[in-house]
């Protein structure tokens, strides 16, 4: 049986009405390709992503900062409950084969680093973009549009995958 | 909507024929009653949890030491790789709303430990007993069958809920 | 240069006169010996050790649970923030050559259970006593005072050393 | 008693003679004032400021990925081995009142962003430099030399801990 595509979502847990917007269809479109979402299990993006997921009967997964499962939000299906504050943010990342960042601050920062460090191919929708000693860095694939931002996860996902 | 009851199944990576064989009986028994089944993800008791529970149909997830998501045993249905070694044990128990142990070594220890610290009701079957300074702990539940196991976990499970 | 020896002395962040004691005692005799003290930085036993160390010239580090240095206590002279809860109990224990424990609770037995699981030596003063499956489990090396599980500790962290 | 200053130096397990030169001397002016220098324990960067910071009689800490305290390069007075993974690099900065990055790929890139996010100032030498949604975000403090980057860490740590 092959093993399901797992899906990172990760951005602000607040966020503005576009962002949620977007980090919604996003969690549309992976839910109706079959894909699980996992994200931060909190508000803002994460909530969003996990409310579009779940409209269309997509698997959601939360992996939380505290110890207790009950602060995942109302979309969360499979609350992980880690302890480990900001440390859960590496297990968000670790869990999935692509990563798609709507927005964020630092907290996305550190796991668009994190999946760049393992070599786990990071979309970015209205998020951070690099530069490494003046040098721009290109990691961060760009994408247009919620659906684009899927393609993309999705095909990378694959390769990741096959590897 | 209620959240699913999630039960994490604990021992050791690698054990015996008869305590395969009782995980295996308590992964069944978990699916046959609804429950999602939480585990460490890799061989040995969790492996034969997630084969029994898979068998009937349930939902396995498995919270790996590694980064590595292809490092779950094979009836891992979703695998939440953390990249932090034993600290995953925290995550596991954390994630429960109740914990049966099945035989087990020091890793299943630090589990039980951190299970009874928060709160989390724990059920053994041929597991660990404690004594503090001399004086009996009788925190963990003692079940003399995977059923029986099974029956406990979920009725502790449904109290804690409430609270 | 030799590194120093490191002994984790471990316990509940709160404690009764007599562990009070015993693990000021401890604190001073490692300090008088030479030996560097890590424990979890808060209060209880890890005070009253660092407070004997500190009172004898030692070295004393605390790994603390929360994000914010200044809550260790007031004898910790190098604080580790961890921000990553009760998963600081693993590092407490990995950083050490050996672990005395004194007195303790459920947190305390995860400290022990990751030690042992380690090969880490761990001496205990009025703690815990375990039985596997019906079977007593002496890992734990009992002491019967402060200089004895200092004497013990430090003989079995050069042992380990040597490996 | 006042605690000390506890300043982190973040930078890649692997640098070029350019970075090494800045980290070691970055070590020495930490020495030199008296602040205690944090860091993530192994080669490159880290190994090069400890070895400026030790041979100016420095204390070294290094918070290591693994379990092993060995794995420390051999300027480390203080190993903490946590067996966490990457997810060290949240302790080796929340250590700290201030952070200096020197070079550094995605590793560090986590590191500054776990700073930032907990309102650590970050001193950059030759390192990251960010931009949000096609904004600069200019919160990473550029320095000129090792001397530039220790004066403004040590400013910027006294505030911080003033709060």
């Amino acid at each position: 049986m092959d093993k399901q595509k797992i899906i990172a979502v990760i951005g602000g847990g607040q966020c503005n009405k576009k962002e949620a917007k977007l980090a919604e269809e996003v969690g549309q479109e992976l839910a109706k390709r079959g894909a699980v979402l996992v994200c931060g299990g909190l508000g803002g993006v994460m909530e969003a992503a996990c409310r579009g997921a779940s409209a269309e009967g997509g698997t959601t997964i939360g992996i939380l900062p505290g110890e207790d499962s009950q602060a995942a939000n109302p979309h969360v299906q499979i609350p992980i409950a880690t302890g480990m504050g900001y440390a859960r943010n590496i297990a968000v990342v670790k869990s999935a084969q692509a990563v798609i960042a709507v927005g964020g601050s630092y907290g996305t920062l550190s796991e668009i680093s994190y999946a760049l460090q393992g070599g786990t191919p990071v979309i970015g929708l209205n998020t951070w973009s690099l530069s490494r000693n003046g040098r721009e860095d290109s990691s961060i694939i760009p994408a247009q549009s919620p659906a684009e931002a899927v393609d993309k996860a999705l095909k990378l996902a694959s390769k990741k995958g096959e590897k």
